[in-house]
């Protein structure tokens, strides 16, 4: 399959979309976003223009990914992550300019997880479900609470695995 | 543009529906809801009947208005927003009436924030993202947090963008 | 109606969904999902092949139902609850197994909250909205905050709207 998969029930419009990369059911792409190889964009997501995704990236059901989102290879984005690129909202009152959110390479964010504007989630970070993220998170921590605080740093994700039970 | 915009993809069943508005992809509005002029009704959203929405109101992707829920002029709703008008709900078992939500003019609420039943926001508050609102938020007011507390009292919006930091 | 309602807007490719049950618009029910008689499975709803739901269940909209979930009769699933089957997600990397959730005969889900992967729900426990759950709930338990914990136990329904009060 060298192409990627878009489900005809998706409304997909871009056409930066890497090989075998899959985008499902009910999820809308606007027509800049760039999506790599290999990822699997799951239903009822919204990717907007201004949105780099790298290779291999998981993005579950009922994400969406704002303007400034910028999220590196071999990341999991669980359900219903939620992102935000405004600090103080406004109906139709805009900053200068969205912050920048960036998820390095290897990180998972937990199912249902709040970002805050401008957050950087460091390489192999892991962010606990249902946390709010409040502030940076360090390469390889793991964090959780409402606002999230680093409960252990994981040197490479076998540490993760075995020693990051909450 | 003097009607509406609703996109192909939406299933809008209501003809109450404010000049310039727009309702995006995938999104569902029950046939009694009346929604004002210049709002943004983002993808995957679902408006139930017994809904009214002011002008120029955001309501970003993947946010429900239930029967009962009533948002004012200028709010920004922002997104996975969940709203609820049932204290203890339980399957198929409905309450003699259903608790009303209040979003005053100018209030916003943040991405992934839950409201409990009956709740009232205040004109031009701040409910931060990821927060669960279990009280009424004064007017001004900025809350955070599980259960949402106040953090700052902002008298207008120049105070929110400026002093309002968490 | 002896007989399922799909909407023709949802992608529902399960036979196996039971009389009166309403699918809604926008869902996606996957080919080996088996669901009982008189379920209300709202829009926006995503439910995977390895899962099983009981009788008169309502799952309301934005909701994902992932392999390994049992739903038993009567349960209450609110808005944009989050579920989960992977403790430690890395992504394309899958675990042996994937935990369970069982949730119990009458339980409730409170709107937007989170359930950790492997988690059982009592029955007729409540947990509430924007709640996460990091541990068992037991019968009759009415669980809040993050982490979730007990607040009251109900004996039966009645209490849990009389005394349940947070």
């Amino acid at each position: 399959m060298p192409s990627p998969f878009i489900h005809p029930l998706s409304d997909c419009q871009s056409t930066k979309i890497g090989n075998r990369t899959r985008v499902w059911q009910f999820s809308v792409v606007l027509s800049d976003a760039v999506i790599g190889n290999d990822c699997n964009i799951c239903s009822h997501c919204f990717i907007e223009n201004d949105v780099v995704v790298g290779n291999r990236v998981t993005v579950k059901c009922g994400v969406q990914l704002w303007d400034g989102i910028r999220v590196e290879d071999d990341v999991f984005i669980g359900p219903n992550v939620t992102f935000t690129n405004d600090r103080f909202p406004r109906s139709q009152q805009y900053p200068d300019r969205f912050a920048q959110t960036v998820i390095k390479r290897g990180a998972s964010i937990g199912a249902n997880a709040t970002l805050l504007p401008g957050i950087t989630v460091g390489q192999d970070a892991m962010v606990g479900a249902g946390s709010v993220v409040t502030a940076d998170v360090p390469p390889g921590a793991v964090v959780v609470g409402n606002p999230a605080k680093a409960i252990r740093h994981c040197h490479n994700e076998e540490d993760s695995r075995k020693e990051c039970d909450r």
